[in-house]
């Protein structure tokens, strides 16, 4: 693995929405191990039928990796189970200093097969889920500012590429993910006044997460594994809150402007040729520049998902 | 008044959320001045304490007009209430050819004065209800493609501007302004296949209704009034569906396009120079320079409201 920014984050809060797997669970056990206190306020309970972890499952992760797991029961389309999460949290840590906004829920179809119904779980989850966590954590966040403690919002969300490309056949899964980077955008500019950084994160290929193999329909190898994801996070979280704010970070390019230059232990195969990793959605075209990546094949994700509509 | 297109509405259906009052009722009279039947679909049964209109009000002035006007009580916010609408609207004049997404809900709040309610009503209003809207008229406007009846989904939406300068500080309510303008971006592609046009229209400048003397608190005189937006709309949805579509209109630059050059009888105060009329919000710097306006004090409406905050 590339080095990790030798940042401290002992004694810090973290809430994250999500983590019970995939890329939350990753930057959570990395925050642990830099001695983070993190609450995971998630669905799942009870184990899932097909996938692995649940709320209790990582918060003894995080207890094993070195910081304090919470576990914390709690869908965030609800008001008063966020509140009552939120609450928890800071009765158990005494503040929250760091809020992930990972939560996200996805289905890449056209408005012809996206009833309401979809539409507004995506919706809650995603768009409305992190406005509903980031204003009620924001009384905590902006006591962390008070005590210089260096408070932080990571939205897990892209860059706001508008070309019509990323909208069809799937107009509402994108309105529900853009929803989160507008609330970077905007939110960025609000908390500017209290110290509190607001940016986004998001993988410049596909990672290997049980709900990407879910989408995919089938286990593909091509992926970067969710460490990649964790190191940009800390990157991020280990900067100063009231200068580096409002940004939509790219995995790739965080980790190359902190002198990174190897990826090859990012891949979760390691005989895949870096031209083979599948790219992410909603990369704009300059990132790939700037992230110096192979030539992508950019349309393979979309060739995938269509060959299935 | 500038010479209007000399397109043919008659027989035509249109439906229309809100339209009780304002730029809704002045695109629904336009169009039924050309013959056509116009269904107002809004919750303003009963007459608001200091507003004018109704839904029954505007169907008879529809009436009036010389087209056939429907009033149909429905908070586009229930899935229900706009099934029944759209079902009574295709009953009574048998399908849809035109959905004009109207409604809106406004709070420039910054997010410490946004709770969740504020945050639903705008989202399931203005983004939400445009997208239940166009779900639900879908069937409807794909039969009037396949009789060749040029369908047209218009909403009334801002192109997507995301200079940080526009969310703060009311990020919820540009969140949910610009879903609706999602949905214009996503949807035009989707719909391309049916021959189903999908546009979003906004004004240059200010628009004499209740809801932005509401806004601004006071009684101005700035402004344009709502026959500009007739007007554009007009022009758009005179244009060939199958081939205009996707387009993020401005009043103004839609109408100099068409030839018109004098914009004099628009404004509310003939006295009123082109140079204090006041700019609206959302506009690209290029649309200034587009639509050859005057150097517009862009920060007014601004200044005037966080003036209030």
């Amino acid at each position: 693995m590339p080095p990790k920014p030798n940042y401290e984050f002992k004694g810090k809060t973290v809430f994250i929405s999500g983590g019970s797997r995939g890329i939350g669970l990753e930057i959570a056990l990395t925050l642990a191990k830099l001695g983070a206190n993190v609450a995971i306020a998630a669905k799942t309970a009870d184990p899932h039928p097909k996938l692995p972890g649940t709320i209790f499952t990582s918060a003894k992760a995080i207890d094993d990796a070195g910081g304090r797991g919470l576990a914390l029961v709690c869908d965030i389309r609800f008001e008063d189970q966020v509140k009552a999460a939120v609450e928890k949290t800071v009765a158990t840590f005494g503040g929250i200093d760091i809020l992930i906004n990972n939560a996200s829920a996805i289905s890449m179809t056209p408005m012809t097969e996206t009833p309401m119904k979809k539409f507004d779980l995506m919706n809650q989850i995603n768009g409305r889920g992190t406005y509903l966590c980031t204003l009620t954590c924001l009384p905590y966040l902006r006591e962390s500012a008070q005590r210089g403690r260096n408070p932080h919002v990571l939205t897990l969300s892209p860059p706001l590429d508008m070309r019509p490309m990323w909208f069809e056949p799937h107009t509402a899964y994108t309105i529900a993910k853009y929803s989160m980077s507008l609330c970077t955008l905007g939110l960025a500019q609000e908390f500017r006044q209290y110290g509190i950084a607001v940016n986004s994160l998001w993988p410049l290929t596909s990672i290997d997460t049980a709900a990407m193999n879910m989408i995919l329909d089938e286990k593909m190898t091509q992926h970067r594994n969710a460490y990649i994801m964790a190191d940009a996070a800390v990157v991020i979280l280990s900067q100063d809150a009231s200068d580096y704010t409002g940004n939509f970070c790219i995995d790739e390019a965080i980790l190359r402007q902190q002198g990174v230059t190897d990826f090859s232990d990012y891949k979760l195969d390691k005989n895949c040729a870096d031209s083979d990793l599948i790219p992410d959605f909603f990369i704009p075209e300059d990132i790939y520049e700037q992230a110096k990546a192979p030539p992508a094949k950019r349309d393979f994700v979309a060739r995938v998902l269509r060959a299935k509509l």
